[in-house]
């Protein structure tokens, strides 16, 4: 859609810190509490050979793209994994200070590379945020220069299918909308709208294999509400 | 659903082998000729490392398993591929054998072994052609013996989302239908429903890694039509 960019995505959110920081921490996203808090721990948890009841301390490291807050940094602290969380927005840094342990930095999705990041990860992950276009391409291009051979990229997004609505199913910029959400937040940020290939394009494009897909459902509706795809590098050699 | 299970795939297949020589002869299937024929061809070939065009003898042989009366295996066949098409349904395999070029044999799914198929493939090829439960989960667990190391699995399928219709987005057997084709068509087989996630975990659980997801969309409707899921084995050491 003209007119609609991945500079407003964050123009939004620093507009929206506060209204967030409240819809976050008293659980008023139903989907959240009911289904994909619980899916993105019990992944990444999983995938690090860790397990959620946290009794092995696997030692293994975690960036937290686009942490807000911080809630699933400091979950995924208390499993023993060793958590960094980034945010292009300062507001929302600065509240995840405040809320408990954790190592939090503020960086923009375009300053992202290996040298704003110099650290290499076992695990990264990008919960609900990976809004835009050109911003998550360039995400997915850094992401193998910080990621361990072995590592793996774990993303949970709005189930396409169930996001696409009654629009034709292919990628675009959508207007964005706070239905649904406290009268607080305002300027809904566009967000750019990928199929299942699409984001499966990603992944292949910057070298991946996809290792895991599930698709949280709400049994309440019976219908799945995100995505979660997790790749891994496909730097292996065949040995025969 | 209680009462629908495998065997009834096969009893309604070999009921209906004249209408579905018909339907494929005489294109009478509009997403298989607007979309999906395609849309399987091009995956193959890409994932064959040969071309559409058919200019490249790759000397890659294929497996198409539930080959029907054989036009993909006639299709894959003229660029460049050496294909052996496999059938359970008798009546189907002999039809193929009578049009045109082509190795057909008859093989039912639960027959499907290491001893059965001696041979090793590049390329083994499922196109609408799992639509059981004990059936097809047999199938993934025979392919990687018959798969090379360095081999792909490729399965086009409904796109569940599309199919799943009203019902919950779960797995589980769902009644057939055959509305939409020609009156000679009768008994429908049932078939087994079975979520992304789902298809995913075949994959997984029977040590692949996707290195391939299409979902071919009909622009007419704008919405997808099918999947198409592509599986690596993951035997691959990682290598420092």
């Amino acid at each position: 859609m003209i007119g609609l960019d991945d500079k407003q995505i964050l123009a939004s959110w620093q507009k929206n810190v506060s209204p967030w920081i409240d819809a976050i921490q008293y659980k008023q996203i139903e989907s959240r509490v009911q289904v994909t808090d619980q899916a993105i721990i019990e992944t990444v948890t999983s995938l690090s050979g860790n397990n959620v009841s946290g009794n092995g301390v696997s030692g293994k490291n975690v960036l937290d793209v686009g942490c807000g807050e911080g809630w699933l940094t400091r979950e995924l602290t208390k499993t023993g994994l060793s958590v960094t969380g980034v945010d292009a927005v300062q507001g929302l840094v600065d509240k995840a200070k405040t809320l408990g342990e954790g190592d939090f930095r503020v960086l923009e999705y375009e300053q992202f590379s290996d040298k704003t990041i110099p650290q290499q990860y076992d695990i990264v992950v990008c919960n609900f945020s990976l809004i835009g276009n050109e911003s998550v391409e360039h995400i997915f291009k850094v992401i193998p220069s910080i990621l361990r051979d072995d590592g793996v990229l774990i993303i949970q997004t709005l189930n396409p299918h169930t996001g696409c609505g009654e629009s034709a199913y292919v990628d675009g910029w959508r207007e964005g909308s706070w239905d649904g959400f406290s009268q607080g937040f305002c300027d809904p940020a566009p967000w750019y709208f990928r199929t299942v290939e699409s984001w499966m394009q990603l992944f292949i494009n910057n070298g991946f294999v996809l290792a895991d897909l599930k698709e949280p459902v709400n049994y309440r509706t019976g219908k799945p509400v995100s995505l979660i795809l997790a790749g891994k590098l496909l730097s292996l050699p065949v040995v025969a």
